[in-house]
């Protein structure tokens, strides 16, 4: 038997441009792993991006988030509009259910091509989880979906990364997670456009709504500057209340960037981070290309406390650099 | 009034390394805020580093972790061994108390030379999470603590580099946070050195206990490969029940670690992390140099979808590069 010859990652662009599942899939799994091939097929893929509405969905593990986004997904999909998921949270069940195996998952909208569901592995990877991410986006975002949402638990410097490239950031606070609003705690509350607390079939879910609100009058002199309020929107996943509502605050934020003009400094923003990612995973991989070269030798002189961090990556970087010139 | 000039970080080194507090706050602060002046400082400091026992603690938020680490240090304490405890976690009370206010601190510590507590700004920071936090563990282990504890929540690719970055990992979980081990989701579980079940008090706790077990004897056959198998340590921040258990495992964990030569493969492992973190640094700061130069045309072709991120970043480190070479 002879091994069938992968389709080169180019020719994969033209069905994706017309929204072939098939083709998407195996796009960005090549995105995902680096494959080096696909990187012509994604510069490609880049052009044709700019169209979609990117929304980041963020809370703590436990804050009722992905039970939310099925919720926000349906939403869409009652609205005609299309959808994908990009789940980069590792304490979703969308990414973390393959070991769990029991939680909970899409199957609702197995069968609806007009929704996407796309986990990112977070392990393993050296560096690199934010450009993947982004450029998993794109493949959905030039494939057509109207809105690509992207689900990640908000904590370290990476999804923060990926949180900062969304048109859109929702951040999801749920009552009784010890403590009232975990997003402070996070770090992520001014980053928020729109503020969501899940759960609000609790009884205890108002002290969580005003401790936000409160929240948010102190901080009320930092968003006047930009001109857009944060709603806090109460929703539950019982009953599905409060999901029309998030859609709706969704769409207004993305028409209030367009009207303001501040979509082109977001834009400008996105880009930024998107140039300093991927130099990011360029040196990486030039760095994982010397490691048992002249890296090593580095690493000996670190171990032997002759030289210091700093010193050494400076020497090295100039060493590499230097030489791919010549 | 004339404004006093600072101290230049050089004349720092010596008190740090007899221990002064007041040096080692200063050096600490002026190595997280990336201070060039410091480097110098920095570098003749991680020559001074190599004799402290790197600890790093990680769980998720709610899990307990800080609890138990206050409960660890009183145990070191009693040993009449020194410790630091330097706390990168985003949700820790140590680096989240300042904005809620009401968290707990470890206020019992305040007066004891014994204990230093600093936690990390992780915030606003471009990059730099992890070096600056290494370069604080440098700082501690130059000024002759015994121990350092490294406190994350162990999520996002610039914690687990610094996990990494320790002798010793201990993953906390804790019974009735939604999932029975978390650590198994968040993808740390097999990066554990130790175990940690918090609030054992608790019923539920058998439950995750046995969970947690099961698991790792079905992982057994990679722990054996090591020769180290991972203990599963029942705590209970309420009496204090496993605090000596687990301090007794860590130093079981080094001594195995110094008796198997697996130190060794360890601190390579740690050296090279550093090399990277430190080359990926002054990447940083080089963009942040040319932000407003070269860089925005290099943005605006991205904006305009003429190029793609991964050919504007060859092209643009290419350039910086070259230039600091002329």
């Amino acid at each position: 038997m002879t091994k069938r010859k992968p389709i080169p990652s180019l020719e994969l662009v033209a069905p994706v441009l017309t929204g072939k599942v098939a083709a998407i899939a195996r796009l960005l799994t090549r995105a995902e792993i680096g494959d080096e091939e696909a990187s012509e097929a994604l510069a490609e893929i880049y052009r044709h991006t700019g169209q979609a509405a990117i929304v980041g969905v963020t809370g703590v593990a436990g804050s009722g988030k992905s039970t939310l986004i099925q919720r926000l997904v349906a939403a869409i999909r009652n609205g005609s509009r299309t959808v994908a998921v990009v789940a980069v949270d590792p304490t979703s069940p969308f990414s973390g259910g393959a070991i769990l195996g029991d939680r909970v998952r899409m199957h609702s909208f197995a069968n609806d091509p007009g929704v996407f569901i796309r986990s990112m592995a977070t392990r393993g990877a050296l560096g690199g989880l934010a450009r993947t991410t982004l450029e998993a986006v794109d493949v959905l975002d030039a494939a057509g979906f109207d809105i690509v949402l992207i689900e990640t638990v908000g904590v370290g410097q990476d999804e923060i990364d990926v949180l900062r490239s969304a048109h859109t950031i929702v951040v999801v606070s749920a009552p009784g997670l010890g403590d009232d609003v975990q997003a402070i705690k996070a770090g992520i509350l001014e980053i928020a456009d729109i503020h969501a607390v899940s759960k609000c079939d609790r009884t205890d879910s108002s002290k969580t709504l005003t401790d936000l609100k409160n929240m948010l009058t102190m901080n009320m002199s930092c968003q006047q500057r930009s001109g857009w309020s944060s709603p806090v929107v109460a929703t539950s996943a019982l009953d599905g209340q409060g999901t029309v509502e998030l859609l709706d605050h969704i769409d207004n934020h993305l028409a209030f960037l367009k009207s303001s003009g501040e979509i082109t400094a977001r834009r400008q923003r996105i880009a930024e981070w998107r140039l300093l990612q991927s130099a990011e995973d360029l040196l990486h991989s030039e760095f994982v290309k010397h490691r048992d070269g002249r890296l090593s030798s580095f690493t000996q002189q670190l171990m032997s406390r002759e030289t210091s961090p700093r010193i050494a990556a400076k020497q090295l970087v100039d060493n590499i650099f230097r030489e791919n010139r010549s």
